[in-house]
């Protein structure tokens, strides 16, 4: 089942900026993972103490810094201290029910992110929140699962050829960004090719689609849509660049995510559209059946009511029925009954009945 | 039952700036708690007097006055001469039919708040209206309960490492605010789980369901919505802390609670959303339930219609009626019976009624 | 009926400025009730020449001339022209088709407001317009009807304590304007009773319930939200004071009346937003009295329908129908029967039917 | 029927300002009828020649021309040229498809008005485009037809004490705008009355009207809002009166214009709601009336199929059938009979179904 | 089927600014078309090399190179190099996926539209991504088919009167906007005509209407609003005519064609409700056949039920029935039956059953 909050309640007066971590438990320890590159080198570790990174600070060198696991406080609390974030950032990192949003501070940016992907096995979109603090030659990106989610964008830094080399910190936030919307699109096309599979059975096979079919994919757009709405004003900000961090020649690319993130939710609205639709379409075939259930119903009462009622007549037992003893009484009642039957049904015809 | 609006006809034509206590009488006198701290210093005492608090007003340590009780419009009076607060202000601070709002004024700050809280007991939600003004060196909070809501807020205080000692008394304000709205992320959960419940039934169990439950969730969230949406004007203003009261060093976590109304606002929408899919489903259940009930009756009847009247047939009494003296006419009329029942059963099979 | 327009079709083509009074025809005179006062003293009159109120224009004090009728068009020109009041006004004042609008004039405002009062032997809501126009030491009045509508401003007056005689035209047109928000939430608070005790109904005894009620309840409710939605703005701007008539003084009691007109239109819409849900309500209880009513039908067709087949077979008069001979024949059919029965009971049983 | 649009197809990839007139093919010569006035004199000539128009250019007294039939569009261009008219001003005169709408030029401005009426033989809505072009001394009104439409404005110029003789241009435009609005307010009124007649219908003989009814009115105020919701913003702008051909002296009037558009527009919305709410009373209507209707069903059917089955019983030919011989078998079984008949209407009586 | 998107999820992680063609795989190549022209001369040719255009670009005269054929994206890339673009903007031309947009360079302006036409042969609407890129001396299109579309437009340049070969590049780039707005009006009059053809058979054989008819074009009216809706923003922002590129001498062009979009997206909208409007007499149609087959089953089973219990009274076989054996019993019978039977008649009569 879809979920719409994360449990809270714990929180309650607690004082903020309280880093409360309120996502699952998960055994494994965090892991920090270093990549320094200018156009020229590229450096690569990986460990899991946060003070391995005190010498890339200084560096003129762009230091991207990713760190998959925030159910250890401490540690991010120590990169905080390093690099000397407010305390609500923390609070915001490993609070993982946060919508999206951006907060910009004097020398940093902190953007707070939501990737979406559909995940094959369990049939179901997987959320999953990523944060975002980038200064002029940092980048911190904190995950909540570790995986090779960001393997294009590694391999592209390690190609010494591309662009994202010789540009900046504001370049890899926002390829990172661009990925993650990437995603949304990706989950999109499937949300997607699930309502033309709906569409296509309930034109072509009405009986077998439940409404709760229809029930799951509009709970999962509306889920879609509940994170990504955020994202237009983050993206809308960026885009603007009034903030140092954003250099003139990575406005253009801003924009360009902002035109992406304004599509997604637009082909998310018009997804919304088309499943209300679809919604009135199966009421309305829901509508229908009953009318035909109900025809067939009256059809067979109205044939063969009056029928039994003149078979019954003949059954009684008066002594005086002249009809009865007629020679071709019984031929002349089923002739009669004939030519009833054949009325209705002339009668049915006629209004279109069948 | 969930009411909209408090008795207000009693105020007609008053002149403005009277106070008027509109809500239940009680019993018991107002209290008053002071507090007062520093960094360093905490004083903390309780008083029914409103005079007792003169001393603390001239002194540079920040003072937090909680009042429980607002029905003794006097007292609130007297404390109002002693900040020299508006007319107007008192007016709003014992009307608690108000909604949500902020009044700036040149040296304090009024802010009428709404908490929400599940009442466990009612099993319904409950509100109350929490009024706080803080000028430069206090914070003054009117309740109209008495309990210990507030002991989250006045432990930290009680604790001299807190951040909350060290900030003003905009601080203090925001962690009252901040508390007010933990509160919301509260009733929201709770309302989240009624919702889960509600769709987990309709899905499982549809015919246990009734509307009357959907009803009322939709009613607790209209409330809900009625009082939150107010809110976010509110934080939104006090996060741009154009006053001079709210110092530069409070504004970033004026943000954070802004962004947290902001987050509350869309949940609900979210809910009401989730909600009307739901009726949807409910709608569109009966009507399968429809759908069914006639499938039944159309089966029978068309089934045992025609062979009631093949019976009738050979229940007339025509003299010349020569099947009835055929040896074997019963068992093939039989015969004949079951071909019919067999034939529509098939006929209804391949339309999928069953 | 509640009428959304009054006749406006006379006034096709006739130059603007031109005023013609569109209400009902009035048998009696238009009267003028002077009030002018300051802090020290108050002079009362009544009259219905409109020259009487020369004397007072160039008096510092505060005059408030209240005009009861407005059906003399003539009368209200008069004293246009004693007060150089644009044509419009004129025009404005008598048109009672208006909708809520404020107009600012160099050196006077002037006001269109509704007043919506329930009506207690008529059992609907009565409007009327009220035009207010003040200048600097005027207030002018414009009633349809005559009766003690001021009688709390009125009083207020009349008592040397109160604030409105230390105040000046402004804070008096201020208090006017109240008055009429006041009754808005008489209104609302009629409504609101309404509306409970409709839900109570629908939720004990839905089928007494008649859509009608809850049409003409939504129709009032259109109807007050036409009318107090353009107040909205009338109120903001005074909120505003850019005019130079609004006193400074007298601005916290504009805002205030601000906010309470957006808590009138707020709980407007909460109460559209419950019908709405009534309605939701009520159509679902139609469909599931349906379904019971189909229910019921099927059961008694589906359990007698076989019986009555059963019965008919052994009213045949075949020659040779041995089971007619079996001495416990009869015995075990009924025996058959109330099998069949069972059976039924319990399948319709399992299906929760009943 | 109704329609949203003109063909327009046969423009595709025509130059823009290539005036094509796309309204229906008239036989009669367009009209000029020019009256040229100041405060003290007035001439008027008819004319079907467009250069009789320039000796009136250069005069300082306000001329009005006035062209009935913009089928010629030759004649059209003379003017625009003889006035230095922008090419897409005739273009857009001529198409009678475009919606209202403002242009300002240097040294006039142009407006393109929709007259809609109320056809008493068509018994429906008429539209007609009228474009008016205002300049310093001269106003130019452009209509598809020919009649005494303007005869109202007309009437007030002939007459030499009307505020319109001394006023501008600009006071003119106002005027005919105004007559424009006046016709809206005819025809809403005339759609009020529809639609009260039609809830009376609805509530007194709901069995009558059919969703047709409904269903036209609803595409009239549909037709009627798309129409009349542009001219908000052609209205608003004029009553800014930024540009210098509306004089300060005309402002007022401009923005009661503006009011007047603005009522015409709530009150057509307000219809709309109306509407909307008869529809759910019809729908709701249609439900109850198939609930009687199956409660009419269910009551005979459950009454008498019962009954029949009882008199199966007894028309069976078992051989052993003791109560076919007892002497009081028959008045028994009818009491038996009377008393299952009772009980069934007992109970469908205690469940309110009559 | 319509589809909403394309396939993108190729995409993913991708560098921005990689071109990567989305739409079908095309087997010829692209063609080049090149019109150079100023007021006295018109050179045309036609190309495959893309270098081919090197000579015309520091000529004066205004350059139009049509693309047909997006499906190589190399040759685009060449063209991008020669014109200086930014990388995102080949990217953009590429994606057939993108909505329509509006991007400003310092001497380019690049937009990004979208072509709809209804296709006759395949009986719906066709979309095509038509790209232009305009700077100071030169307009690029770019096209994914190649056919005859460019033709009203060359032709007009091919004539050496039209107003076409006098103005600039921005001037060609408006014809070129407003070519393709004109085919928005003509598919808008077709679905116009679908709308009316649909309302005029479902008020007069409503029982042939399907639910997918009203489905398929609602489907249609919502691609179509996805596609138009960005377009205001665009012709917006052109009709401002902020950018250099735009002459002072366009503007008004501009400002037309930003009127004929806002016509285009109004027209939708009220399409749009038209089908909804369509919708709700369709369901509400269902309703009223629903209860019309309700009701000939009522009658018939309320009048033949009773009727055949009568029957079978004296069907049965008790020793002792009086009435069977007097000599009127049957015809009384009979008698008795026509009186049940006319009264049922004459009482579904008065409810207006038939």
């Amino acid at each position: 089942m879809l979920r719409f909050m994360k449990k809270r309640s714990l929180k309650i007066g607690l004082p903020p900026g309280e880093a409360v971590y309120v996502g699952e438990a998960c055994p494994w320890a965090p892991q920090l993972r270093i990549i320094d590159f200018d156009a020229d080198n590229l450096e690569e570790c990986e460990t899991i103490e946060a003070s391995d990174i005190v010498p890339y600070k200084e560096k003129s060198t762009v230091t991207w810094i990713d760190i998959s696991g925030i159910h250890r406080v401490e540690a991010i609390k120590k990169l905080s201290d390093i690099f000397k974030w407010h305390a609500l950032v923390v609070e915001d990192v490993v609070n993982t029910d946060h919508h999206c949003k951006m907060e910009e501070y004097d020398d940093y940016i902190f953007l707070v992110l939501k990737m979406i992907r559909f995940d094959e096995s369990a049939k179901q979109i997987g959320k999953e929140q990523i944060s975002v603090i980038f200064g002029s030659n940092y980048v911190v990106t904190f995950r909540e699962k570790k995986d090779e989610f960001w393997a294009p964008i590694m391999n592209r830094l390690r190609s010494s050829r591309g662009r994202i080399r010789r540009m900046g910190a504001d370049y890899l936030a926002y390829a990172i960004f661009d990925l993650i919307v990437d995603y949304y699109f990706d989950v999109l096309e499937k949300v997607g090719f699930e309502i033309e599979d709906l569409e296509d059975e309930l034109i072509r096979e009405p009986q077998k689609i439940t409404m709760n079919h229809i029930h799951s994919i509009n709970k999962e757009l509306l889920l879609f849509r509940k994170t990504v709405w955020p994202l237009r004003e983050v993206a809308g900000r960026l885009a603007e660049g009034e903030h140092d961090l954003i250099q003139e020649m990575t406005l253009p690319f801003m924009r360009d995510l902002h035109d992406h993130v304004i599509q997604v939710i637009d082909t998310g609205e018009a997804f919304r559209e088309v499943i209300s639709n679809l919604l009135n379409l199966y009421i309305s075939q829901i509508s229908n059946r009953m009318n035909e259930v109900m025809k067939v119903l009256t059809i067979f009462a109205a044939i063969f009511i009056p029928l039994t009622f003149m078979a019954g007549i003949y059954g009684m037992n008066f002594d005086v029925m002249p009809e009865l003893h007629a020679p071709y009484g019984y031929p002349i009642l089923l002739g009669a009954m004939l030519t009833v039957a054949c009325g209705m049904l002339y009668f049915f015809r006629r209004r279109n009945w069948f």
